[in-house]
């Protein structure tokens, strides 16, 4: 199937319906969605769907679909199991054919009757040509038409796209992205796909204006065929990152319980890797930590990295970590070494690489120093800034905003040349410590600079940069 | 060498000299050795030392060693490194001999004059028969005796002990375990060591009752036979936790810069590993989370973990997790989910396993019996809850604290039978969400309960016990 544009409609509703909203208060379901879309200030109208009510908190409420006094663009159905095949009957009668459907307990459940009751909801949405997305899912977030079902999305929009068969994953991200300063452009999740499917949104988001990135959660595909060719094709201007959960026995049982979905094999998995040069991401951590680098680090030089930062062991660690992932850790030349000994006295810091220089790392101007050598350094590619925020406890309030706009001007200025990252993250549990921390992680990622809780994740994520446009070197060539 | 008990003097002072208090207050070194001393609240007496004055900041000083009316059980030297010579002939005409040295610039600057002024050091300190730890190293923590030179330390004591080549980590370690709940009974920082090494506080540790698990972060060891010896015996009943640092070719290159030691092939150490049933740790959380699991799980009976959760993606990338690290999650027996099923509803719900039941986690009650039914299983020997915070942002202060209640009341009774594990970290970046998380996490950890951010890390975990024991198993049949 490909993409149906009537499904866009529902993209950006002018009125959407939801179905299933009780009389008594709940947080989750029908009634959260009402909150959710009135937290971003939905612009549209939204319609309440009770037979049993006319007026619920002071909001009018319609019998059934058909009396909805004009076209929807969204129905969402939040209704028990049981209900749905009703309510979508109703869709068809009203002229409604896009609908999420939010409700669970179908196949996942393992039993004969969730089993049948999904076969009937297919049946219907075939016969009505209706555009499902779901079941057993939180459909969209949209936040430039100020729709979502998620608690914890923002108002903002972004460059980056979610498409996930976990609802939970989704609504995970949006928090946890948003903590790393990104937005997004759309969020689709998509449950059990009884109609619309990972490759569906795929193709959407192929032309859309407004999507730099693409990120997954996969549980199981349908048309693989179709999955490979779009990601191949997309990959190549707009990276795509994958994350496939059930690759384990165990997973893949989980998969069945969860989505009904047929998780896949391991090796089917690697052979897509292979031939689409999709980015591999195992967590929303590594989803979330390429992701930045795509957006703020953009094509690395090359592999010979410049760890700045501060502590012996720390340095034994970083160059561990580094080389694990394949990455380089040169020896500067002498002439750099020449000119950074200048000013850093050898006892208790070391300007080899890693240049372990915590004596001088306070202070913005030599920091500055340092980063302008270190990226003139012909053998260097990237440059690694390392920030231990307990370190620099007794530091005042402008220092820090100094040192912060000194990367902030590095990045700026090297970006396309020399690119930059910085790891930073406290060890301890002091509020004030983690308070700073966080302000300074925030302010960096918003300036542009891609910033990695360690020096692992940081150094895997340009790893995977790297081999994702040595892909696209060797695809075109 | 064995352990020179002459020694042991410095690890509860009476008295201690700290030569280097310069005039000019400064944050690190000298002056921030006394004040840990007196942050820690240190019962014996403190002499700094300074040639040139006889009193600093209302304290009266010394101008060297010998001018000190009574026997020093514990020499600290921070001066420049070209004066360490001469502070080291004082410690021999005052009969001082257990000398901390924190000052660097010896042979890991890499330079002609720093490898000369390290020799020179060597054959003082062997001349003169010094106990020496260091140089270049924060030297000792040890509550009991209210005594460190690390900014982080908390006061009181644990039954952790960190063997450390490394003060950065040794600080960050102190930090980030404070975090989680344990406390430290003595951490030695030893840098280049020139006289005590590893192996010589691993002996005194053996014997020492406050320590049952030892963390250690080596980058080089004089006496590798020794090593493999004394961990094989130790590692019986204390567990050894061992991180290696430099086993990459530039994390070697890192450790020659940082305390001169050469590090070693990577193969000699995976024998290591095998010979003496050491766990492994690449990584300050490695070592926390395997600790945790030695003080707070124990011996687990098993691999089949039963996991109570939320969220469908988040129970497939659990199993995956769980399957990663050769757990298994098994299905439960059929009586068991008939008695989950009286009061759960399977809709939006799983009781398979990983068991997906947000829809109750929130109510004590319901979650009381599920534990109780999940650990009841005859098929599951762990149990593993996974509490998103997030997800319970509504959550009123009384039932929190309900929920605090039932996991440590659960973990009281079971803990010997079934152990458990919870697994609880927030998403975003909501202060309130995070300070309540923290909250929670610390009551947990505090009651006895291993707590771990992810499911991968808890996982993992429970894996290296598990191989510890077995390694415990084999070695004594």
């Amino acid at each position: 199937m490909a993409w149906d544009k009537g499904f866009e409609a529902a993209l950006n509703p002018k009125a959407i319906a939801i179905v299933g909203v009780s009389s008594k208060r709940r947080e989750w379901g029908a009634y959260g969605f009402i909150d959710c879309l009135e937290r971003l200030h939905f612009e549209g109208r939204i319609y309440p769907v009770n037979p049993k009510a006319t007026e619920i908190q002071g909001r009018k409420t319609y019998p059934n679909l058909v009396s909805i006094p004009e076209h929807v663009d969204l129905v969402i159905v939040s209704v028990p199991a049981p209900v749905v095949p009703g309510v979508l009957e109703d869709c068809i009668a009203a002229g409604a054919k896009n609908v999420h459907i939010f409700t669970a307990g179908f196949e996942e459940t393992g039993e004969a009757e969730g089993k049948e009751l999904g076969e009937k909801v297919k049946e219907i949405a075939r016969r009505g040509g209706l555009r499902v997305i779901g079941p057993n899912c939180m459909g969209l977030y949209v936040p430039a038409a100020r729709i979502s079902t998620l608690f914890e999305s923002l108002a903002e929009s972004g460059p980056v796209a979610f498409i996930s068969q976990s609802g939970t994953l989704a609504g995970n991200y949006n928090r946890y992205a948003g903590a790393f300063g990104f937005r997004f452009s759309k969020v689709f999740s998509f449950g059990n796909a009884y109609v619309l499917d990972s490759t569906d949104f795929l193709e959407y988001l192929a032309d859309d204006p407004e999507t730099e990135v693409i990120c997954m959660y996969l549980e199981g595909v349908k048309d693989g065929g179709r999955l490979v060719k779009l990601v191949r094709e997309i990959n190549r201007t707009k990276p795509v990152i994958l994350w496939k959960g059930g690759l384990t026995d165990y997973g893949a049982q989980a998969v069945a319980s969860h989505t009904g979905s047929l998780a896949g094999a391991d090796a089917v998995w690697d052979a897509f890797f292979k031939q689409t040069g999709a980015t591999r991401g195992g967590s929303l951590e590594e989803l979330s930590d390429v992701t930045q680098g795509f957006l703020h680090i953009g094509r690395p030089p090359g592999r010979r990295v410049a760890v700045v930062g501060g502590g012996g062991g720390s340095s034994v660690a970083t160059a561990d970590a580094c080389a694990q992932e394949g990455l380089e850790v040169p020896r500067l030349t002498p002439e750099t070494r020449r000119q950074l000994g200048e000013f850093i006295t050898l006892a208790g810091n070391s300007i080899n690489n890693p240049l372990d220089i915590w004596g001088v790392m306070y202070d913005a101007n030599s920091l500055q120093r340092v980063l302008k050598l270190v990226a003139a350094d012909p053998l260097i590619d990237v440059v690694i800034v390392e920030y231990n925020p307990d370190m620099f406890e007794g530091l005042k309030r402008g220092q820090w905003q100094k040192l912060t706009q000194c990367l902030l001007d590095f990045n700026h200025e090297n970006r396309t040349k020399k690119p930059m990252m910085v790891i930073s993250r406290s060890w301890g549990d002091d509020s004030k410590v983690e308070a700073q921390q966080r302000k300074f992680q925030i302010r960096l990622t918003e300036g542009g600079v891609a910033v990695y809780p360690t020096l692992a994740r940081g150094s895997r994520a340009l790893a995977k940069l790297i081999q994702y446009y040595e892909f696209q070197d060797r695809a075109s060539s």
